[in-house]
């Protein structure tokens, strides 16, 4: 394999909430994905999944708070906790979480993407 | 859980070599970790290990070539892969492995750090 530049592979789309595989690390994959707006209300049952904000900011909005992440800060949504992700601004975002996650859970609606398009 | 915020949490800790877990993702940890000068040749045998810089730049060096990351890069070192890291300057890196794994695979010596300690 080669080297991942984070900058440049997020050069290479523009469309948001669209995750894109840079890699695997044995049964996961590392995701970039680039988000504006309202994400769904939606849960992942079996597994937990990492944000970490490269550029811009965020929310994660949960029933009981909200986190509000910076560039250069990450959080860990644990398993099955109902959480709606979203951004005043674009935001772009590196994922972290097991192959084959569906990006709004169990719900498939118009923002379900489709989970092994590679950049 | 709350937000981890990546420089304030280097910030915390100075030594080279001394892996320190700032969250888990299922049986995984992230991990930070400052390195300067020059590791030893090791592999995982179980596992891949992803590299990302945070600050500075490193090296990788395997046994037919050598990767140069810097800020905002990263790589995956398959499992099984020999491979020696090193930084001219001090660099900061994000580590993602399984728990468990120990720095040095599996030769112990002086560089051998303990593998779960949380900052």
């Amino acid at each position: 394999m080669s080297k991942i530049n984070l900058k440049e592979k997020l050069s290479l789309f523009s469309e948001h909430w669209s995750p894109k595989v840079i890699s695997e690390l044995n049964d996961y994959q590392i995701k970039l994905v680039k988000i504006k707006g309202d994400f769904v209300w939606h849960n992942h049952s079996e597994t937990d999944e990492l944000f970490l904000v490269i550029e811009g900011e965020m929310k994660i909005e949960f029933k009981d708070k909200t986190v509000e992440l910076n560039k250069g800060e990450m959080y860990v949504v644990p398993k099955g906790v109902e959480h709606r992700p979203y951004a005043e601004n674009e935001c772009e975002i590196m994922l972290i979480e097991p192959k084959d996650v569906v990006n709004t859970g169990e719900k498939e609606n118009d923002l379900t993407a489709s989970n092994d398009v590679w950049i």
